[in-house]
C-alpha cells in the first residue's frame, strides 16, 4: 500500500501549485476508476490529502473540477486543425475527437456528466454555463476562420457550431464513434453546405 | 388508501387486454410521479395487479416498457405536418416536440432514459435499436416527402433526419426548449439547405 499522503496546508487564496497539481493527479485517477458518478471532491481531497475546503475555492463542485481536467487533457489530445477547408477541418477534428472519446477514459466520463445533468441542477448548470462556452471555444476557431475566408455566412457561425455538437453528441451517447462509421463524413458534408 | 387492485390471471402468451391497459396505466402513473430512475417492473406489476412474469414476457425490460408507453402519447400530441415544405414541416414538428417534451413528464423521463443508457447496456441497447428506429419512423415521413418532391436528394434522408434529431438531443440535454428558442428557425434553415 502507498503511504498516506502529507496534509498540504491551505495557503489561502492563492493557489499552491503542488496542491494544485496533487488535486488534479488524484481527480484524473478517481475519474478513471471509478466514472463521473463515482466522483466526489471528498474523496479526491483524500488522496490528494489536500483540504476540502482549499478544493472547494477553487472549483466550487465536482462538474467544475472535472471539466478543468477534461479541458487540459481534449486539448493536448486533439489539435485544432487549420486546412483552409472546414470540410477538412471538421473531418480530422472530428475523427480525433471521436478517438479521444473511445480510448480515453474521458468519454466515459463525459457521458457521465451529462447523465447527471439529467436530474442534477448543479451538473446542468455546470454542463450548460461552464463546458459549452470553454469547451467549444477551440472547435469555434474553424467556424470563425471558415467566415473569414467567406465560406459560411459570418451570423451562421454559432448554429452551425451547435449542429454539429449535436451530431457528436447523439454518436457519443448512443456509443457509435467508430473510426469507419459510415455516416460520419457524409454528415460532415451536410453541415457545411 | 385506495383499495389494492385484484390480481390479474396471466392467460399465457395472448395479451389480456384488461391486464395490458391496467399495466400502462400503472406504469404512466409511475413515470410522472419517479421519473426514469424510480421506474421498475416490480413496481409496475405491484401497482397495476399484474405478475412480474407477464409483463416480462411483453416487454422484456423497463425501457421497452418505458418506450411502448412514450411511443403513445409522442403520437397523439404531435401530428406529422405535410405543408409541402420540410422547412415548415421540421419548424412545426419540432415546436410540437419541444412543447411535449416541456409539459408532459415524457420529457424528463426521456431524459432519464438516455442518462440511464450512459452506464446501463440494457438501456443503451434499447435506446440504440428500439427506441431510435421507432421513434424516428414518424418524422422520418417529412423527409421521406422532401425527397419525393425532389428537395433533397434520397440518399440524405436518414443523415438529414439523424442531424435534426442530435439537434433536438443538444437542446433537450441541457434544458433549452424554449418556445421563443431564437436558434431554432435558423438552424432548421440550415438542415434545410
Amino acid at each position: 500500500m502507498e503511504p498516506k499522503p502529507k496534509r498540504r496546508a491551505s495557503i489561502g487564496a492563492r493557489r499552491s501549485p503542488e496542491t494544485e497539481a496533487a488535486v488534479k493527479a488524484a481527480a484524473r485517477e478517481l475519474l478513471a476508476e471509478k466514472g463521473y458518478a463515482g466522483f466526489s471532491i471528498e474523496e479526491v481531497a483524500r488522496r490528494a490529502g489536500a483540504g476540502k475546503p482549499t478544493i472547494y475555492r477553487w472549483w466550487p463542485n465536482k462538474a467544475e473540477l472535472f471539466i478543468a481536467i477534461y479541458g487540459v487533457e481534449k486539448d493536448a489530445a486533439i489539435p485544432v486543425p487549420d486546412t483552409g477547408s472546414l470540410r477538412e477541418d471538421l473531418l480530422r477534428y472530428t475523427r480525433d475527437l471521436w478517438r479521444f472519446w473511445r480510448e480515453d477514459a474521458a468519454g466515459r466520463v463525459f457521458r457521465g456528466l451529462i447523465a447527471e445533468a439529467q436530474t442534477s441542477e448543479t451538473a446542468l448548470a455546470a454542463l450548460r454555463f461552464k463546458f459549452m462556452p470553454e469547451r467549444l471555444a477551440s472547435p469555434r476557431r474553424m467556424f470563425v476562420r471558415a467566415a473569414e475566408r467567406g465560406d459560411i455566412a459570418a451570423d451562421e457561425i454559432d448554429d452551425r457550431l451547435e449542429l454539429w455538437v449535436g451530431f457528436n453528441w447523439l454518436h457519443v451517447l448512443t456509443d457509435r464513434l467508430s473510426e469507419e462509421e459510415p455516416s460520419l463524413s457524409r454528415k460532415i458534408n451536410l453541415l457545411c453546405r
